[in-house]
């Protein structure tokens, strides 16, 4: 178990603290899902996250400067932005995945939520996300820990 | 493609949506990463955190009434609280994981980042967390959708 002060891990050696920073609010991380769903017009994003005009602005922008979004004109309407998925905003698939999992598995009753991630070439429901091992076991919360690097080369 | 109305995706039917409304503020979640790193009173995350009293308070009150910690007495000074993660907090280490993993890969410079995540049995590092499909492929951020459940019942 590594033990960290502030210093160490609120920021500069936590890759957690470091997304957060990037993607740490309730509407950076739904923007990024509209995203996913194929939103991509200012107008869209606000009809379905029904988010004032302000504060949809602010945080677009700040997707953008942090490079999870790009901006590109609408073919169909050349003075329309539409706000799309970098590579490292795509990368954020597999931490949505794992909050819809969660969400599925906590905070539904029994078959409430009528939704679920489906694989698209065999219409199947998408198996939970594991962490897994080199040697391919699955690890649970307490067989892994935060170490220095070093520590893991052997 | 799903498209979804505020009414659908911001609450009713999203896991997304409803986990981050337990989880969705960032020190909500390093409250857990500390959890899970061993931290338990007040004291420790406060230290860790680096966090003003009343702001930690009513967090750790928020993720008791969520279900996501517990108050348990310490053994040592049966006057002090500890906070530990119930079954459903430590269901949060797939996220967490996803959160580290995708800081670690697009949030640091080169080798900046001193620490990874390690399996505790081998001392290796841990392989990237991975959406696998029934059939065993590897489900990219194209490769899955949103469905209604009763679309993926063949």
């Amino acid at each position: 178990m590594v033990k960290g002060k502030k210093t160490d891990f609120a920021e500069a050696n936590c890759g957690i603290a470091r997304s957060l920073k990037i993607i740490g609010d309730w509407w950076s991380i739904l923007i990024v899902r509209d995203a996913f769903k194929g939103n991509a017009r200012f107008g869209e994003f606000q009809k379905s996250l029904g988010l004032a005009k302000n504060i949809l602005s602010t945080r677009l922008k700040k997707l953008v400067a942090e490079g999870i979004l790009t901006v590109e004109q609408d073919e169909e309407s050349p003075s329309v932005n539409r706000y799309v998925l970098t590579q490292k905003g795509q990368n954020l698939y597999v931490v949505l995945s794992a909050l819809w999992q969660w969400g599925e598995e906590n905070c539904f009753d029994g078959d409430e939520l009528k939704w679920s991630l489906v694989d698209k070439k065999k219409g199947e429901a998408v198996p939970k996300l594991n962490l897994v091992a080199r040697d391919g076991r699955v690890l649970g919360p307490r067989d892994f820990c935060i170490a220095m690097k070093n520590e893991t080369e052997s």
